[in-house]
């Protein structure tokens, strides 16, 4: 049965993580400034699967119960799931204006689903099974899934036994009931508001064993610490008194954090690998495969609000119509749906991993270009929206000035804009695309999802070279007319 | 029943054209050196056909004979004959390096049955079933068309009538039995080199009534004059005694021509629209979606050919492994995949026009959007080919010299590369990659289908920008917490 | 005599501005958290211009009292003033980090010497005589000057008499001894922490003399509110408990300020324009030729330090010798250097405005040129340093963090890059970083100085096209062979 | 005494190289097709010399002869001669529209002569006496010379001593009166129509000393066979019966040839260095400093040639006001001045080789810069200029059509734009741009100069990254106020 943001809150209730951000311990979830905005972002995609108007996208139905589900805790069966995989995200994004962490979440499921058929059809079948009747209880509850997938690595010249071993997440002791874990999980969006991190790993050789774990770790588990991110913006939030000032006031940023694990015991019934480090690479490829076909549809959302503030201040500023500012608004959307349209094809030209197992991911080479896209596009999103809204994108005053009558009436008077656009708006705006263009939005857009440089390689590797050479030998050396006629 | 190359080689005999090319006259269309490589590149349009490898691709089953006819004169019927004829298009372009001009054929086809289906909506009906009629007759002897779109129009900031009246295409006469066309239709590709031009008109207003005319225009009708495009490339292949030393021996470069009509009859069966000025929006409509939908696949099928060049180079020069080189094989890798992969959006997001006529057109937006991807990726390919090639590419003596034995042992033995690469072959990729990044291809590729200007503008207006500004009103001024849980 | 930092302090001591900063009214602007920063840049200038290694750079003899003055209240007498005034930019934002407001002081300074010289060239000296005697003032007490050029405009299709007459500042009324002035001045960086605003007009037409007003307006005069900007970096700096985990903890980023003139009263002594409409276009030429030319030099400043940033990121991330993180790097030098070559031009061809004036200002193609290179600049070297970084660039928790030795304790273990490198270190170079391109900098830099597309136009009305136009017209046209030989 | 064109070519008659082109053997160089236009441009560079007009920038005084000589022969005595240079650059670009070869020849002898005051500097000063004889004499015939620097390499990832040794130029055997040398050199421009080759080497290494050979060779010398290059554009040229309708009538494009030497002797009075493979090193450094310092100027040279022709024909198209055809030009103009702003920089920053020799080169940075922004600015150059000038580009019949009346009287009634430019002059200047933006030009400009690889690295290498990371620690780390006033 679909989960509801009521059910969700009251879960949320009995989190009681160990956690840190600013400097300071946070207390509860759902008043803590910088904790709230994640609460409110999980509630939120319960309440769009809630909504009838967007069954399809937010939800399916699932095999294992019988009855719909959140899309992102659904294993894809099918093209069309991923395409609607992907408009869900765009959704997500637009109706939000931030990451709502569980798309990851949905890539992890997925992940390692593909990963434990793998070893079952070698004859390791127990970590399946073991998956599929977690995943069943993930459907039973409609729960919050996110993906706790990259560790700190430290020094990247070293491999995880050339440095301190905890730099890599893993496995210290194996007990008869269960593991233990030591090390670290980074950049986990939305960790600490959802109820189930699934944890998976990156690529390991042969001896690097205790580092290639897979497991389920439910919501402040003990041993575990969350150290939230803090940019500028979690600063401001953090100290504002009135949330309605801020660029994004109910879902802020994408709020990431580094999860410790100081001797974290998982049972071994939510344990998906244990030491297969040969079957790491199947699962990097399918992570790959899911997480980054993710992150284009995601930008493609940001665009979309981007888009709408560049409009209105377009508008406000009396220039809408003035060429370079459609120019300017054209880059926008070319370079939006540029990015969404390479995903659409990822989708399109997916396929099951492992083959015959029905569990579907996008492309990887039009996963990793529609990514690639994303980073380029984004920036020159972000040049355009700077040159429509202009320089009160940067300099206005606080919103808090408006409080008081006597400044309000000078701020309202000279931050007018076109005259039939009312001026709190005109700020409120401002201050809302400044949340986008002025701010962390566009480097974690070029970093999130791992590495530009591996994502070229990937598309090169996934690139057929004899193919194209012998097209190019076919027409440079064959050289006889078709017939005399 | 599908054509083949030795029906249209028959069919080719009887085409006596006045044509110029290069201050001479064409003679035999079969040997004169600029016309022959046209000949080549549509014979190869029905080889392929009669190809059972490629009967997908190439050819559809036609309504209106029950036999499979080239997918070049098919109506498309569904998404799925939108998305294969991009494959076509790819292909061709794979297999010719230039381009057969059918394409435009088969848009001016399904052009003008829109256009029709319209009139026909209407309550005007005649002029589509003649169309009908005519298609018939075209797929009965799958016969070759182009298109025939663009008139010189002089001095672009005046109108047909403030000019030259000639200058745009028009109707001089309407007779019981037909009308008479003056004027001329420019950058027609390979228009010498088909069984019928599919004469369109472009965006025409009240007034200009003589304007708005469509019909179709056999080859070598009596009024007609040819004059062949004369760039180096041409001149190159005009003065060669050996073609096998050019840069794509068989096929050449794209040929357009400027065809002049001096009062050209066009017996009324023929005639699709003449005078009805309000369906030229349609009709202007109709062709962004379709012509301009091939442009994309088309350059990515030139980018296969380049990148499959660049590889051979690299190779031959030692230097395939390279990190720089492989990031600029990413880089073509990368530009003709987003360029496809919009083009294929493009098709899936298509629908008919009008709408329940069932003749399919390819999305607006991700159709001109492909196109802008292909202007700016087809210049990183260049720049990504030429840095791979290296000096060869434009410094390299003529392979003719390797005809005289003493001359030929100097050349192999100062323009080697790796060793287990033949020299000549190495000098013969050089030169096919010249053809292709040291020539006018870029250019033609920037400005082929339309200015990038008008492009952007369909892209603009096709986008729905309330939507866009109503998302972000919805995020910067909505501020109530979900609830408190 | 050259100012020292601590008369300036003594100065600022007196300053009682009525100011608002977040909502909040500014006390002391020696401990404000919002303002301390812009009183020690500004404090910086004059520590700068006291250390004998900086002198050439730093500061000027005056003419009009034979000592040595800071260069940015010289009037530039010659090409090398223009090019040590811009190696005086560069070094001012790589050793503070920001903008010290003073470079726009300079071209205030600059830009009414050279109006109020073309004035009195026709006859009209008053104005001149009385800028000349101001600027003996300013240069006796070396005192700190920031330009006021920006109205806030409103309604950008609107002109200032078809809205609310105060969006331009103008004179409401001229009595005896004075003027009154009444409006407000935009984007004015660190105006709160200098002696003396510089006001002076943008182009206004026949019938706009109230508009056309130029004067000095000194630091808390009687009428002004000044409205500090308020990003999330200036929330984050006032919500500080420690300053020195923020990312450029004394200099901060760069204040921007609304200043608003409710009836101030300027004596005629300090007005150097007041109704002369006709001078205003040499006023915005030599404002463009002075304020423009200061950006380039700014941008390559702050370039150095995200790229030395970058370079101990990459250290510290055991990646510094991998190609594609030099090839990072090559960008963030491409940028930086371009930008400040094309300015080093400006300089070079630099003229005095009026002709014979002597008063230098560079060339107007080139500073336009210079900014324009740097807006893309900064954006190619934002994605460069994001690259080299990574992911903790955005994610990365509060150094407060450290400050409980727990907390401390897993941080520097988990966060560790090269064993070499202390972590606190790099956490502090993450902050540092993340200061720079992860914030409002990039839209800051592309925005200030103006609508590029302003800028691009007077390139393009700058340029002798008909010249152009005779070097094509020449060769290809003009076909004699030079002689026989 | 400065040379004149005319005793240039009484000195052509002399020259009887073995060349080939096209397949045919180059009878007379005033007569062959393909060799008039080199002949035409070196031509140029006299006539040009000895107009008092361009006096300063054409010529400089011979410290040897005390008399005016070309400065394509002069060694840089200052920065001034530096930034002269960079203008004689530009200007033959602009007024022959092709490269004339003998700023390679000056490169050449700048880099010949610091080398050699490096070995007299540690007492190996022959050599330098030497080549200060061998300058006197081109001095007092002001003889034309150019640049053999680039041995053909064959498989780059192979040392010379890997492969075939004569894949590098080398010398095969020293004997009493002088040295053989075997191998080639390719690219070399306009080689068959100057009176020296000035050959110098790449960097070798210790047991590479054959390879270390600097010398001067005389055109046509015994053992030198020329093989010219072969582009399309140089066939349309071999092919055509009237030059005046080819692009550049009379000075063609830029003409490069493989030079082979079978063993060519070189007597000891004209060999610059000899197996001394340590001053390689300072022949590389010297090398990059004023070859690719010439590059940016040149493509400025031709961006100018570009931008009139597209003005022009933006005119004759009737959309020269057209709001994207300004930015189109606009976009021209920032890559041409960018482009040539880096290299003024690049000369105002250069320095004597070895120091203290008087021998000023430009400074390498600015150099390698000044070529990458070129490298990239002419691809800019290229889809502004296809934008502007629209499909004729690339589809115009040729010129040749206009000499039959009835022919002519059709392409000039179609072909005709705005009505004021007569339509010969129209398909004229369409003929020239697509010489410049439809050709090999593009191709040319980007890897002309060498690798844009080695360039960047150059530019990383000489950038004093410990400085700029010092800058970022002093901000990031540094934090204590400076006082409190």
């Amino acid at each position: 049965m679909i989960g509801t943001a009521e059910k969700y809150l009251e879960r949320v209730k009995d989190f009681r993580p160990r956690a840190f951000v600013g400097g300071e311990q946070v207390g509860n979830l759902l008043t803590d400034p910088n904790t709230r905005p994640i609460i409110n972002t999980v509630a939120k995609t319960y309440d769009l699967a809630c909504d009838p108007k967007y069954q399809d996208i937010m939800t399916a139905e699932s095999p294992l119960t019988g009855e719909r589900v959140s899309r992102l805790n659904h294993l894809a069966g099918s093209l069309d799931d991923l395409e609607l995989r992907l408009e869900l995200t765009r959704l997500m994004t637009q109706t939000t204006g931030t990451c709502c962490g569980r798309c990851g979440g949905c890539s992890g499921l997925n992940t390692v689903a593909a990963m434990t058929y793998a070893m079952k059809l070698d004859g390791k079948g127990e970590y399946h099974d073991r998956f599929m009747d977690f995943l069943k209880y993930i459907h039973q509850g409609d729960l919050s899934c996110n993906a706790a997938t990259t560790s700190p690595k430290g020094d990247r010249s070293r491999s995880p036994k050339e440095q301190d071993p905890d730099l890599y997440l893993r496995v210290i002791e194996k007990r008869k009931d269960g593991i233990v874990l030591r090390g670290a999980k980074a950049h986990q969006t939305n960790a600490i508001g959802v109820d189930e991190m699934i944890v998976y790993p990156g690529l390991f050789n042969k001896g690097e064993e205790d580092y290639a774990v897979a497991c389920a770790v439910p919501n402040s588990s003990p041993g575990l610490t969350y150290f939230l991110q803090y940019n500028s913006d979690d600063a401001e939030r953090r100290a504002a008194e009135d949330i309605s000032v801020l660029g994004n006031p109910l879902y802020g940023g994408r709020q990431t954090m580094l999860v410790v694990y100081e001797d974290v015991f998982v049972p071994w019934e939510r344990v998906f690998m244990c030491g297969e480090v040969e079957y790491t690479k199947v699962c990097a490829q399918a992570a790959r495969r899911t997480h980054i076909f993710n992150e284009g549809p995601c930008k493609a959302g940001f665009g979309d609000l981007i888009l709408g503030a560049a409009i209105f201040l377009a508008e406000s500023n009396g220039l809408e119509t003035e060429p370079h500012i459609v120019e300017d608004l054209v880059k926008i959307i070319a370079a939006n749906e540029t990015t969404y349209a390479t995903a659409v094809v990822a989708a399109r030209r997916g396929s099951d991993i492992p083959s015959g197992s029905g569990i579907y991911f996008a492309d990887e080479r039009f996963s990793v270009l529609s990514k690639l896209n994303a980073n380029d596009g984004f920036f020159e999103v972000m040049k355009a929206a700077a040159d429509v809204a202009g320089g009160l994108l940067v300099t206005m005053p606080s919103e808090n000035e408006l409080k008081d009558p006597e400044k309000s009436a000078l701020l309202l008077k000279y931050l007018k804009g076109r005259s039939d656009i009312p001026t709190d708006q005109r700020m409120r705006m401002f201050k809302f695309l400044n949340h986008y263009v002025a701010s962390s939005h566009a480097a974690q857009a070029w970093i999130g999802g791992g590495a530009p440089y591996h994502l070229r390689m990937a598309l090169y590797e996934g690139t057929d070279m004899d193919e194209k050479k012998e097209l190019a030998r076919a027409l440079a050396f064959g050289c006889e007319q078709p017939n005399e006629g």
